[in-house]
């Protein structure tokens, strides 16, 4: 990895080269809207329809005035917005210590996750050789993921010590540099650059249809991102500092999966996290360098915690209205947006009659549709499906006769 | 509904004119593309990797090259192409009848599916009052749906008999007009629009990145949409007639819901339908009117069928790769693409060395989760699961220490 005494300065002009490099190998995910989903949240939550099923019972009056933006990293290269720290951070390496060092050396890292992949995907697309190493426990899927953009994998014991020692057994062996997955600038720098997308994208997008926005309104008053490493916040509040473009963080808070919010209130990192959230990319706490980023009150504006409940109600709502694929670490900002009372009342109380336009991250789309039946199953209705033979969906058919 | 005496010819043109018509009120639903899914296409089956939960055990060898285009009717306005057809028909009628007469009286559907919403939600667009007849045995998500839009429902039993006698009581009552989910020319015409749109956006992608094609190539060779009663197709036929792009059917196979491949074999339309296939938009038999559409040999080149195997691997594909949210009735085109060996081999023989642009529709995105959950709940792994706490994506969490 570049040393990092070596990187560029946090600030909004890398983030911009940082984008100038890497553009020839990312795709400008799309920026969407979606009426119904505006809808719900510009609703208080006590006034939601009883008996849907993203109504969670509340009694939330607050009720801010909101357009949203949604950037779409879920159609990324790799599925998920770490294409972009990975290209940024071997585009770097490459240029600090040459190519064919780079190619004869290669590259190290230790996830089983979305960074793997990217890293991979990346290493590939450079030839340069990447070294994997996963807990030998992974699941076949997400092996037979990470082998897809061919790296070499070595799988390790599955404590962070076990796979720390594999790593550096790699290293010593072939003069590997290792790619952490948000712990350092390059990476934040590469992260951040979703942000200058969304920022155009949200401006032109109103530019041709002001409907889209708040009226009278040219461009995004804020940003919604998740947090887990924080690799991908700092990067965003980076991008957007002095740009007058607010942002906030979105965090999962089951079994203290909110250590940047807990963090941020007590004024010291947490440094270990043990939680099982569904939101799975966000249980790591956040790293050394992005705390120094989320910490600074001119470039972050807060973080905001959900439930389990809501990410699912979110998620749902993200699938079945905005009709769009993501994993439930991306839906975690919209559960903010739709559920997070104390969000909902800064966004009233600072929008006030004009109301916010929101461009709100949605990360990335590696999940699998068993992991989503497993969060969704429900118990069959065994009184409805007593009547009769009854179709998928629940509905019955009797003969179907043409009209 | 207009008198189908007194409709504009089955013509391109025609299609052109009711486009024109209904533009003000449906969504231009983009075009999207996917080098995974072009790749899989493009492989053939006996090849492809064993123990990928997309593959499905097969000796086909047919190996034709091709480049999808996807038509995401599932982002039209109540998620579905249903829309089109609503609004069609709907404008052709207060054209025909005047607005004040339509106000008074109304319009009526029976129907549980995309087609009641749709019309519920034209008619109130127009200010126009909406009867739906549904099954008093409709789930309440379905009902739910529908109420959203503001009709007034009324219940009736199941069968086709019981609905349509309700039917005759609304009109009786009101003097609404009934509006036929697919067998009318307005109807049709309204549903082809989508073939416009889809020929002009694939140009303009390949024209913008022409690597998003096949090499040399600026246009579609052909499309593919799925046929329940065939309002849709006929439609798209109609619109693509002396365009030189090729049209096809997609149709499940399961307890002989291709009753339009049926039919076009023996060469007589099968009446009645009795299947409870996982695409639940398609189990109805093809409608007269599409019928004298897609038994013309110089509209429709022919209809393939899948299984519901096939259909679950395709939706799963569309969404864990594409990141598409869809129904599974939207997914039975891709299928065809990616399973039938039969249209697989036509493809290979016709596009030889030089292969096919192709468009498929994505008709719509109206399911829920709990449904998906249902075709793709997957028994606990034991083995994997006693080991210690497992995720919810099935990995193992050590610790997640920070750096």
């Amino acid at each position: 990895m570049a040393n990092p005494s070596t990187c560029p300065p946090l600030t909004r002009q890398s983030v911009q080269t940082a984008h100038k490099r890497i553009e020839p190998y990312i795709h400008r995910t799309p920026v969407r809207t979606c009426e119904t989903l505006n809808s719900i949240a510009s609703t208080a939550q006590c006034e939601r329809p009883d008996g849907q099923p993203d109504t969670i019972p509340s009694k939330g009056t607050a009720k801010p005035k909101v357009r949203l933006f949604f950037k779409c990293e879920n159609e990324q290269k790799i599925g998920a917005f770490k294409a972009r720290g990975a290209f940024h951070a071997l585009g770097r390496l490459i240029e600090e210590e040459g190519l064919e060092s780079v190619r004869r050396e290669g590259v190290v890292t230790h996830s089983s996750g979305n960074h793997a992949q990217a890293l991979a995907f990346a290493a590939k697309t450079h030839g340069v050789p990447a070294y994997i190493v996963m807990p030998s426990i992974s699941t076949p899927s997400k092996i037979a993921g990470t082998r897809s953009h061919g790296p070499e994998i070595i799988f390790s014991g599955s404590t962070s010590d076990e796979r720390e020692a594999v790593v550096a057994e790699v290293i010593q062996k072939t003069g590997a540099t290792l790619v952490p997955p948000y712990d350092h600038p390059d990476i934040m720098l590469g992260q951040g650059t979703q942000a200058l997308e969304l920022e155009a994208q949200a401006e032109a997008l109103i530019a041709q249809d002001p409907s889209l926005g708040i009226q009278g309104k040219k461009r995004l008053d804020g940003i919604i991102a998740p947090i887990g490493g924080g690799g991908m916040l700092s990067g965003i509040c980076t991008a957007m500092h002095g740009t007058g473009i607010k942002v906030f963080g979105a965090e999962p808070n089951f079994e203290g999966a909110n250590d940047a919010e807990i963090g941020l209130k007590t004024g010291k990192r947490v440094e270990k996290v043990k939680t099982l959230t569904i939101a799975d990319g966000l249980r790591t706490p956040v790293g050394h360098i992005p705390w120094s980023i989320i910490t600074d009150k001119e470039k972050l504006e807060g973080i905001y915690s959900v439930s389990e409940e809501q990410i699912k109600a979110a998620l749902r709502l993200a699938m079945e209205r905005a009709k769009v694929f993501i994993e439930p670490s991306a839906a975690v900002p919209l559960a903010v947006v739709l559920y997070n009372e104390e969000f909902r009342g800064m966004l009233e109380r600072e929008g006030g009659e004009e109301g916010w336009n929101l461009g709100v991250v949605f990360s990335g789309g590696n999940t699998t549709m068993e992991a989503i039946a497993k969060l969704f199953a429900a118990p069959a209705k065994v009184e409805e499906r007593a009547e009769g033979k009854v179709g998928i969906n629940g509905e019955r058919t009797a003969e179907n006769v043409a009209g």
